[in-house]
């Protein structure tokens, strides 16, 4: 074992403390009664990265939680020639809720089975020291307590509510961000064994769209079979929507829909996915369009969900109704090489093809996030696969998601920024729920991966 | 004009002042807030009914408010022989809310411009005092103060909330209630001039049905497009209810549908229905289908709705969730010689014939009723028309009604009745809403109407 890393083991329990003291900080984003706690956990983060680190730092307010970005000042710097790494965290957390489904309380961080329980431990603070702790460990083991390379962290207080105010302030602070590759600690590992590097996030759009018709509720006695039912008609758009191979039915919807690769196709056969006990998990069986298989329809093909649907009555009973509209939340996930705004205007343009009769379409756009994918063939992603397999013997897995990241996207229109996606979360840490928890095996983990990988880089070229 | 219709127009400004007291007893059935006026108001009919009228009159108590009853005593009836009358109404009234919309209080009844405002003034107490008025001056205008034919009155507390405890009642006393056809007074007239008797009325059948998969709430990015979404596939199913010229799309559901009669057709064709004006009115265009018009559509041939439809979120913004279930209220309309029975199995066996994955259907059926037809060439038919010419003119409009009475079929299945359903409200009337009102002129009509039919039938052999 190379002495970077006994000395990050030895240093661990001291790290855990350092971490419970973090976690103890109630920032909760979405509640205004935690207003002040999320403004003291970013000061808090400020105070350290400043003071222990002697980072640039300063806390940037926003129209809502302030953003906290620390720079590696020049003199600190081993390598000023290597690439500037740009980190990626949240420091804001999930609301506690349901509290009494806790088996200790969310705020008191409380170690059971070598694993940390606390809201946020896992979904994000956790994966935050990671990175911070990898800082210290790889300051403490140079000789002038230099970093390996140039070093911005940015760690947002927003991201459990929607991160609105973090993409203004990355076009606003582009100066301030200037870095060559990103690093977003947020997601989670392939298995309990083997960390992942996530290369691929699907993008998103997300609408309302509602059928108007009669000017009142009527009477479907009187009225029945005589006029156009925005129910009626509202189903039969939507039950058009796909065909009978599953296949999404808007013309020209899959024209940018890349092939899976023949590599991709082998590297995710041998991952071993298991579908069956993934969708058993929550009660499903494999459904979807013809031809996949459900890794391949999570990560690189389309999807369609009807979110939400509305209309007329919706209590208990019997109304006999017909309403004045209806209305439905229709989402697409999109791989990369999809523009989610060519397929927004695709879809509505569709919508408005479809025959309605007299009723009238209000089409609401809830916004839309970009697919992103990063390069597998890159020397980052090397330096990082090469800093797992030193770290935990094997190789890394390397994944892509059916969730979205729309920051990764904003990270590469903005700035000019690939992201590596490094994460070591597991499905099972609950995260937004009860009892969410951390185990420390991953955080040790985490920080050695961490470290590794900044040392690697720090040999790179720009 | 015959000595019975001026004696009626003679008595008619006492007549008013008789239903002003009876519309002032707030008998609103649906709020437990007014349970003692409801019990006062039927006990105000017995009292009038056994010591005005000299009838056999109790109110009989079921599960819910009291039924009046009230019959002829034999010594009372000119001619015992001729066919018994069975007349039903309903002396509860809807709820008054908006009370603030209304011009005058809606229990201080108030005459303007020939109209009396009043809660219950058009449903329907102002239509059963037609009846009890026509009653009165038949009496008077007989040398010994006799009704012309058996009659029985059957006056409910409950039609306005579904009449449910009646068919038990009416199964209950077939003796009591025991008569040869049955007079409804619960309808309009054709137009301001043109009284109309409603010989049919479609039936209708209701569902909630619900198509239920995940067993929690999803992200739809993590799983969408692997797994069949109960949204997704419950409009796919929905969205074949119809085909392309909007017929239920359900094997055999036409079978037992009438074709509509070349003696209908030409009926209705002379009734110059303006389709246009009547979906107009309600911001709507004729939709439905094809080959048939707005009339026929509404009268003679099914129809579905989906009444309400509901599913994941449905609130404000976007969740980007994949919901463990959906569900859509689907009621059927169905004219006479339709089973609902029958249809309703159709429904389900339909249903449950599609494919939808994995996915797992509950139905709830909220009951049935059955559509009802009664000759158009009875003699009772005939008395109608005739004491409607007498009256006005001219001929009444012969119609149908794509709405539902239960109780008629109650009427038709338990005692074998069919029913003459003649009423003299107007689709202007604002039943249900601020401002009810009644034209003292139809009211007039009304007492004239129902008189000289029960003289005419009191002609007629069993």
């Amino acid at each position: 074992m190379p002495d970077l890393f006994q000395q990050i083991e030895t240093d661990h329990d001291a790290a855990v403390e350092r971490l419970i003291n973090f976690l103890s900080i109630p920032s909760v984003s979405t509640d205004p009664h935690y207003a002040d706690d999320v403004q003291i956990c970013a000061d808090y983060l400020r105070d350290i990265l400043k003071n222990d680190f002697k980072l640039n730092t300063d806390t940037h307010p926003t129209g809502g939680h302030p953003v906290v970005v620390a720079t590696t000042p020049s003199n600190l710097v081993a390598n000023p020639s290597a690439p500037h790494v740009l980190f990626y965290g949240h420091y804001d957390v999930q609301p506690p809720d349901p509290e009494d489904k806790w088996e200790t309380p969310p705020f008191k961080p409380t170690i059971r089975d070598g694993k940390v329980y606390a809201r946020g431990s896992s979904d994000d603070k956790g994966q935050v020291f990671c990175f911070i702790e990898a800082l210290r460990n790889l300051r403490a083991a140079h000789p002038e307590h230099k970093y390996p390379c140039p070093i911005t962290l940015l760690i947002e207080g927003e991201e459990e509510i929607g991160s609105a105010n973090l993409p203004r302030f990355i076009k606003d602070n582009k100066d301030l961000l200037k870095a060559d590759i990103c690093i977003v600690c947020d997601t989670s590992m392939w298995n309990e064994t083997t960390p992942a590097i996530t290369y691929a996030l699907r993008g998103l759009l997300y609408f309302d769209i509602q059928l108007h018709g009669p000017s009142r509720d009527l009477h479907s006695g009187v009225y029945g079979g005589t006029l156009a039912n925005p129910c009626n008609i509202l189903t039969r758009v939507l039950g058009n929507l796909f065909d009978d191979k599953n296949r999404i039915n808007i013309p020209g919807f899959y024209d940018d829909v890349d092939e899976i690769t023949a590599a991709e196709h082998s590297a995710w056969d041998a991952l071993n996915f298991d579908e069956n006990e993934f969708l058993g998990k929550v009660g499903a069986k494999p459904f979807g369009e013809h031809r996949f298989t459900t890794l391949e329809r999570r990560w690189a093909r389309p999807a369609c969900d009807i979110n939400g649907i509305y209309g007329g009555y919706m209590g208990k009973g019997a109304k006999t109704v017909i309403p004045t509209f209806a209305g439905a939340k229709v989402s697409f996930r999109i791989p990369a090489s999809m523009d989610p705004v060519k397929t927004a205007k695709l879809f509505t343009d569709w919508l408005k093809n479809q025959n309605v009769a007299d009723l009238e379409w209000k089409f609401e756009s809830h916004g839309v996030a970009y697919p992103t994918s990063s390069p597998l063939d890159s020397e980052y992603m090397q330096a990082t696969q090469s800093a797992i397999q030193s770290v935990t013997g094997k190789k890394p897995a390397m994944v892509r998601e059916g969730a979205t990241i729309p920051i990764v996207a904003d990270f590469h229109q903005a700035l000019g920024l690939d992201s590596l996606l490094i994460g070591f979360g597991l499905e099972t840490d609950a995260i937004h729920s009860p009892n969410e928890h951390f185990g420390l095996d991953r955080h040790l983990l985490g920080i050695k991966t961490l470290a590794q990988t900044l040392l690697n880089i720090s040999q790179l070229k720009k």
